[in-house]
């Protein structure tokens, strides 16, 4: 099976269910994230049909979705493991720049995870992930054990969020914040 | 001409320099914003050349520009006029209400208009966009004139950054803004 179909099976079911939580959150006023198309080359156009007849996915230099949460700026990427850990090679180094790029203009950066065999989520702080990241570097572990992921960060369905992970967000900013409404 | 030649051809000088000079802020700390590409709807694939045989473009939710600058939220389009002033139907209903969300959850959204006959670029402030569009629903003018754009908020080339938004976006800040850095 090919790169498309397997990558569409892979994040899809996941990135579904968050695209209708982001829908709901902008209905509500909650939030309003952007998810980000992989762009594609196009190489051959129909115009009178309008219609791409040759192209390929080129390679995304951000994240998946990117937005804005009652004053704070986010960006953050949805992944899935079927392990009990999260392996570090889900994490592509320009997505690890474009994180750190984020966080140094004052935005806050994380990873929606989904333990499939579990059926857990959790946000996963970008603080986290580049320690660890760091380290695989130097030798260390070449995942994420699943004992690192923090339970107050734990994500849960609520009628009609089917991945509500604002809960999780206050969370996370109330102990890491640093961009504030006045 | 078909649509995405003409599209092509319309936006991509002036959207490309501004890329330019995304990378470039990039590069040198001062911003990081994203170019939210247009998304597209593939039909058929060939998997083992990975290789898209059959798409069509899809009409893109939200705006073309996206990220953060020093702790402000930001999102903007790029749009130039040959004319002397802006055509209000070179924004589409389903951009302004992306923008108005954008702004509602404590973000600043503004358009780059590049006048091509003066070759003069502006910032144009979502707040005066939004009072034009209103005021065209209702009876009134179905463009902004070149009068109304601030020269405060005019956009220059300097050195390396092609179109250089940040210092009218620091005037533009001053005069409305609602998130800060603490």
């Amino acid at each position: 099976m090919g790169y498309y179909k397997s990558r569409g099976l892979r994040g899809s079911a996941f990135e579904e269910l968050i695209n209708l939580t982001n829908d709901k959150y902008k209905e509500q006023g909650l939030a309003c994230i952007e998810k980000i198309p992989t762009p594609v080359k196009v190489t051959k156009i129909n115009n009178e049909k309008r219609l791409i007849e040759e192209g390929y996915f080129e390679k995304k230099s951000s994240v998946d979705y990117i937005g804005l949460v009652q004053g704070y700026a986010v960006c953050f990427d949805a992944k899935e493991t079927a392990l009990d850990n999260f392996p570090l090679k889900n994490i592509h180094e320009h997505q690890l720049k474009f994180m750190q790029a984020f966080v140094t203009q004052g935005g806050k950066a994380f990873i929606l995870v989904h333990f499939t065999k579990k059926d857990e989520m959790f946000l996963l702080p970008s603080e986290l992930l580049f320690n660890y990241y760091e380290m695989s570097k130097n030798g260390g572990a070449k995942s994420i054990p699943y004992s690192a992921f923090n339970p107050m960060l734990r994500i849960y369905r609520k009628s009609g969020y089917y991945v509500h992970y604002l809960e999780a967000l206050g969370t996370y900013l109330e102990s890491f914040s640093t961009v504030r409404m006045i």
